[in-house]
C-alpha cells in the first residue's frame, strides 16, 4: 500500500509536471458551488427585459453562441446607437485581472450592472430592471430560493450573472490535451507556431491559463497603434498619459471564434492580428509562413463552448413595466 | 388473448373519445423526420450572419425563451426599424393554414426567406446569405451531409429552417391532460373558463389542435377595431374591400408568454384581449368574473416549451462577407 500510494504520489507530481514551465496552463473544469444560482443568473443573461427596449440581452452582445461575443467591430445598442469599443467575449472572463477593456471594473459582478444601465447599450435604470423582475411571481420565487430574501435587489441580479459566467470556461482544448501530455492533439505546424510564439515574446502578456487577461499592456508598444476608435483605454479613468493606450490584454482562448480582433475591432483575421502585434509589440515581422504556423497554434485553443439547454423565461405580468423600444 | 385484444381495443376507442365532441384537441408530440436537417436548421435559426447586420437571427424576434416572440407590440428591425406588425409566435405555427397574419406565405419555408430579405427587418439578399454560409467549412460539410450538395443554396436554408420549426410544438399543455381524461388537471374555475369559452363562441375562431390558425376572420366584425396600425390583413394581397381587416386566426397555444396581443400588439394583458374580443367579435361584455375564468382557462394551454441545447455557430472563415452593421 505505501508503495501504491508512492506511485500515485510520483504520477500526481508528472501529472504537474506534464506543464510546469510553461506559460500555459491549461483551463480547470469549473466546479460549480450554487448551482440555483447559476441557473436563476442564465436565465437573467437572456433576458431581454432587463432592457429598456425589451430587445438586449446580455446574451445579444456577448452571444454564447459565438464565443461569447457579437463578431462585430463594436456592439449595437439601444436604437442602434454604435458602441465605442469591441465586445470583449464573456468566455473565460472570470479568469481576468479586471473587467472591461479599461479595467474599470474590478470583478464580473461589478460588470453586469454597467451596460443595463449604459445609455448606448441596454439604456435602462438599475431601479427599472429590478422592478421588472420583482413584477413576475416565477422570478420572484427564484430570488427568494436563492437568496432567501423577499424582494429582489440589483446586487442579488449582478450576483446570479456573474455566478453564470463564472461556469463559462472552455477547457478541452486541444492545446490543453497537449499540454497535459497527450503529444498527439496537435500538429507538428501547431507545437511550432506555439514554438514561435514563445521564443518570439508573444507570451510576455499573453499567459496563464487564459493566454492573456492578466495585465494591462499599451497597445503600439514598438510602433504607433494607427486607429479612428476614441478609446484611450486605462488613461480614460487615470488621465495620466503613460496610460494612453493602455488595455486589459485579452485572452486569446477561443480566439478563433472572437473575431474581429483589438479594442476597435479593426483586424479582421487572425492573420492580420498577429501581423500587427508582430510589429508593433515585438517590432518583429513575422513572415507569412511564420503567421500561418502561429495562426495553427491559436486555433488550437477553442474549447468546450457552452453546453446548456436553452433558458425559458418567465413571462411579465400583468403588473410588469412594459418595455419602450420606440419611446 | 382475444379479450385482452378486445379490451385494448377499447381502452384505444375511449382514449380517443375523451375530446370527441370537443372543438379543440391535444398537440400531439413531434415526430423528427430528419434530425440532421433539424440540427442545421436550429444553428440557422440562431445565427445573426443571416442578416446584413450581423445582429438579427429568427430567434431575435421569434424568441424561443419568450413564447416563440420579441413580446414587444411591434418588432424591432436593421437600424432599429419600426416593424409594422406584432411578430406571430413561431410555435405550433407548423399547425397554421398559412404564415403571416394575412396568409400570404402558403408555409414555414415559403416565410422563412421572407424576414432575412425584408430591408425593415434582416435587411439582407438571398444571395448574400447564401455566400456568408457557403464560406465557412463547418456550415457547407452540414450541408452535404443533410442535402448530398457541394452547395447550399437559399431553397436548403429555408427547407432546413422549417424543418427546425415543425419540432416547435408545444404538448402536455394542461388542458391536453385534462383533455385526455385527466380530470384534475383544471381547476373548477379553469373549467368553467373553458365552458364559457365555448358555449360564447370562441371556438368559431379558436378551435383544432392550435385553438386557432385554421382560417382568416374579420377582426372587428360586430364592431370596428379601432386602431392606428395601418396593416389592412388580406386585403393587402387581394385588393379586395371584403378581406379588409380580415387576419388570420392566431393560435391561443402558449398565450401567456405571446403578450402583446392582436395583429397591432395593442392589448398589454389577455384580460384586455378577452374583453375586446367579446365585444368586437361575439357582441358580447363580459363581465369581469367572466374575463377572469377565461383567462384562466388560456393559461393553462402553455405547453412544454422547447427543449434543447444553445446551438455552437461555426465560426466565419477569411472569406465570409463582413457583416454591415452601421454601413
Amino acid at each position: 500500500m505505501q508503495l501504491r500510494t508512492l506511485i500515485v504520489a510520483i504520477l500526481a507530481a508528472s501529472a504537474t509536471l506534464a506543464w510546469s514551465g510553461e506559460p500555459i496552463q491549461p483551463i480547470a473544469a469549473v466546479k460549480v458551488k450554487n448551482p440555483a444560482m447559476v441557473e436563476l443568473g442564465k436565465k437573467l443573461y437572456f433576458d431581454p427585459r432587463l432592457s429598456k427596449s425589451g430587445f438586449i440581452s446580455c446574451n445579444s452582445c456577448h452571444n454564447l453562441s459565438m464565443g461569447g461575443t457579437d463578431n462585430l467591430k463594436t456592439s449595437i445598442g439601444d436604437h442602434w446607437n454604435q458602441g465605442p469599443i469591441n465586445a470583449p467575449t464573456v468566455l473565460n472572463s472570470s479568469m481576468n485581472l479586471a473587467q472591461f477593456w479599461d479595467g474599470r471594473a474590478k470583478d464580473l459582478k461589478a460588470q453586469a450592472g454597467g451596460p443595463i444601465a449604459n445609455p448606448g447599450e441596454m439604456a435602462f435604470t438599475h431601479e427599472l430592471a429590478v422592478s421588472v423582475l420583482n413584477s413576475m411571481p416565477a422570478y420572484k420565487a427564484e430570488f427568494k430560493k436563492v437568496f432567501k430574501k423577499d424582494t429582489a435587489t440589483i446586487d442579488m441580479v449582478t450576483d446570479a450573472i456573474a455566478a453564470f459566467e463564472e461556469t463559462l470556461v472552455t477547457p478541452n482544448s486541444r492545446f490543453d490535451k497537449w499540454l497535459k501530455g497527450d503529444k498527439k492533439a496537435l500538429s507538428k505546424d501547431e507545437q511550432a507556431g506555439y514554438k514561435l510564439f514563445k521564443d518570439s515574446g508573444c507570451t510576455a502578456c499573453h499567459y496563464g491559463p487564459a493566454v492573456g487577461g492578466s495585465s494591462f499592456q499599451k497597445m503600439g508598444l514598438v510602433a504607433a497603434y494607427d486607429t479612428k476608435n476614441k478609446a484611450q483605454g486605462v488613461a480614460g479613468l487615470t488621465g495620466q498619459d503613460a496610460d494612453r493606450m493602455k488595455f486589459k490584454v485579452p485572452t486569446l482562448r477561443n480566439v478563433e471564434m472572437t473575431y474581429p480582433y483589438f479594442h476597435d475591432g479593426e483586424a479582421a483575421t487572425l492573420e492580420q492580428a498577429v501581423d500587427t502585434m508582430g510589429r508593433l509589440q515585438l517590432g518583429r515581422t513575422f513572415s507569412p509562413e511564420e503567421v500561418g504556423k502561429i495562426v495553427a497554434f491559436l486555433k488550437t485553443l477553442t474549447g468546450k463552448q457552452p453546453d446548456f439547454k436553452l433558458p425559458i423565461l418567465p413571462p411579465s405580468s400583468n403588473d410588469t413595466p412594459q418595455p419602450k423600444p420606440f419611446g
